[in-house]
């Protein structure tokens, strides 16, 4: 009946990491936001303050800067990865890895029609993500990748039903067969394999996403993603599965009546809180065993 | 080889809800976001957009206003418990209901050196949540509760050090005896059973984890938080085990030395961005199966 | 020496407002976010509680949501024009009224290389904002509108300086001759005509802020400010004065040589704070008097 | 007809400060976020890149982390001034200085009863604020002091109304003798003296404010604050005016009764947004002229 440790795991969090190519005139912008975190044998440090084999976190962020330098950044899931085995590899205590990096998009500034070399405005568009976990060394080595995306709003003012659903006694929303689907979609994929093309399968994959959001005429956003993700499996078999986060930011349509006006679905009041959140899962039915893939805090939930 | 449908949940998410007691002159406020999510049979909305099993998210909304009247909020735990088991037990296709709710702190305004009896004031220390899962029906019910607390900011002046650790080719951070110490201590805590004075431990357990980090020398975050776990741990037998997600918010010297000026400890810079970010799990070796407890999205990470 | 009710406004903040045009399959959207405020006789609302002359906050909502039906939104300056003419010229205590609206962009979704008909992503480059004043009826009549962006966030790899600044026993900073330039812009600028194409001007004035911070050799934020205001007046005889805030985003160059790393402009560190901060107002020598064109709080500061 | 520079000034923002006085084993803590603007002749830093009467941002913050040690913080209002007096009397360029800072409380953590020496909890109630201009020097020296406070969050459940008010073709609210009365309250008071005894007068204002909040029955969110600023200005005479600026913070009643329940002012949903917005300033009839007190932005409104 002992009070013991469990799972553990630290790291630094949150390195604004901002790598540019300067090879040419025509530079190149990464932006980033890294999160290491080191899982192993660090129970000295938690019984006994006793910090021998806890590398800091500083020096963790220190590496992050240099592997941006040292080993280039090619796209985040291979950055990761590089610092992912490095501190398996080479940190003697460490017995596992988790980084995850999102990455921020900009796009050239436009002059007089062309894209300036070294100018460049932030697109808000979306957040590009990844999850890279090593663990284990030698035989027992599993490597996992997550690719994703978050912060993508997507918005459709027709082609979105609701209805026919189940009713109780709680239950006062009139069913409608037409009305704006709206959400702030957080997508992640896990791959099969590292011997992917990253920065090709990520846009392949946003523009599936989008493109199944717009043309599906939509039953519920259940519906949607179930589509959404069927699409990216098949048109990408190096991904095992991919998994779904999508609140339902509803517009409710503002009833005008009492002004003598009708409202035929052009004017809405976008709502904040509360919404719905819609989260589904798509996979193989033949997919890989995920391991720690999906554990971002090591059993720490 | 084919596509199916995974794990999937769906729920209407911070619903801001607010009551009062109002049974005396004296009234008595709380103030909460609440969030539900249902598991279940949901294949059929995804896979065809039929509805006929789904209970729209807005009827969720409206059942956690009307159990606010009709049942009250004893706790957020009990109220929590009290949704997670209608849903379950009443709504038919549903089988598991996850329950999450944050709780506002307010303080009685004071006039004249006496407490208001109905005016308060928002108090900024920390937020209370709790998560409760209910899963399954007759022999198989399954019943978790996890109380806890978020953004209790905790800082001490002296009485950390941080020093002998390992060195790698990228460290150089210098050690130290004594540093600023702070965190925003995010720290959940599971329930063995149900029979809990559910109020009288949140507030055991928030003074318990204040006093550990106040009086312990500490030689790391790491050993920080486990002497708060163990200590709350060894109070509260009720707790199964209890996690701590504490990031190391960083104070800097400022160096003043080009100034000619010494700066003993007096004069920091607390920088936002990046932090570490320490997580332990203190547990009993006896502890009980934790099942769905920690599981916030139905294995969707 | 009695104490008096100074300068007072009330209205309605954030009313986030969703407009479709579906006359055509090819539906359009504007997404903003209104505020209304509204000037008069409302001291005895204040000195005695008594309502009789005060439109209820609700009330203005109400009129935007209308107003966006009725009248339509043109742009969000002439929507502003609108509601302002009207609590003005139609609610006999209201002698001003000041509309400040938000807009947000969306771009088209792209399905097999086309631009969707009905479904939008939030592009999230920077927003677009108008504060339109109306003060006084009659010939006392004075109206104002200034047109604006924020969170227009622009960096540059290189071709910025700072150097042979003012130097004072506080200061530490080495010069640069090569350094990243960013910034988060905030401009304003004030019409002088009402007989304005106003989604025009709104895309030339960007295109033009973006131009010269490009292509300017920047000896300081300030001058880039300068040259950018002047650029925009210079194309626009109907804008009488612009103004900046300009947070100068610090991003530090990584010191990699600790690690035996050479590091040419290539690899930073984005702060979150502290960071510079310079504002600016260019204007023309001939500019008419602005009134209460930037007066957001009827001198409430 | 030329195109000139108008109004401007730089600073350096958001300096995350944090003081400790360790003169004995009870240490205390000043928690700060610095914001300094600097006005003068910095004309040719703009037209023509020219830094030499620039003083840079970076060496404001030095000078703010500096004095912290030098010359100590009393209160934030001593700091500011002295901060102010020294960029005007010892910068030559300098001709005014705007210091703003924003005082985060704490609250001694308590272990066994006792407050602890070292230790704190951060207190989320309120953020204390000032504002400190100096403007020119020798006999054309003004000097301005606003004091204040931000994120002041009073509820009361009882003893407020709304009814009576204005009606309109688009007024549907219905009137109300008993709602909630919420606000996030924003003051800000100008001393007409420099001879104050600052954390004391800030302790009794945020009294007063409270009690007044609590005690009036209010028939109006505008009678509460005229109430809430004659008490302040009644009790302080160092106090020439005081500005407040708060939101509505709308409490919606549930509808429970499609559910056969009755909501007595029992359960309420609280919304996010649109929010009423209120602002009144309240004066002395022969206060002095405020100058540039309330000038956050050198006229860059």
């Amino acid at each position: 009946m002992a009070i013991v440790l469990g799972s553990h795991q630290y790291g630094k969090a949150e390195s604004r990491l901002v790598r540019f190519r300067r090879d040419s005139a025509r530079h190149e912008i990464q932006d980033l936001n890294v999160s290491t975190s080191l899982r192993g044998s660090f129970a000295e440090a938690h019984l006994y303050g006793d910090q021998s084999q806890v590398l800091p976190t500083d020096t963790q962020k220190n590496t992050a800067y240099a592997y941006a330098k040292s080993v280039g950044i090619e796209s985040i899931e291979t950055f990761g990865l590089a610092l992912a085995r490095h501190f398996v590899d080479d940190i003697d205590p460490v017995t596992g890895a988790r980084i995850e990096i999102e990455q921020y998009g900009w796009t050239r500034a436009v002059v007089d029609g062309a894209e300036h070399d070294h100018t460049w405005v932030r697109a808000g568009e979306e957040v590009r993500t990844a999850a890279i976990t090593v663990d284990g060394t030698g035989d027992d080595r599993h490597v996992h990748v997550v690719g994703g995306l978050k912060d993508l709003v997507l918005l459709k003012s027709t082609g979105s039903e609701f209805r026919d659903f189940l009713v109780d006694e709680y239950t006062t929303l009139p069913a409608t067969s037409d009305r704006v689907l709206a959400t702030s979609l957080v997508a992640r994929w896990r791959f099969e394999t590292l011997d992917v093309e990253w920065d090709a399968v990520y846009a392949s994959v946003k523009r599936i996403l989008v493109a199944q959001f717009a043309t599906l005429q939509s039953l519920a956003l259940q519906q949607t993603l179930w589509h959404m993700g069927k699409a990216v499996l098949a048109a990408h078999p190096e991904i095992a599965e991919i998994r779904f986060s999508a609140p339902n930011k509803h517009h409710f349509l503002a009833d005008l009546s009492p002004f003598g006006l009708e409202n035929s679905g052009e004017v809405f009041h976008a709502a904040d809180r509360p919404y719905g959140l819609i989260q589904a899962n798509i996979t193989r039915d033949d997919a890989s065993d995920p391991g720690s893939a999906w554990d971002a805090g090591a059993g720490l939930a």
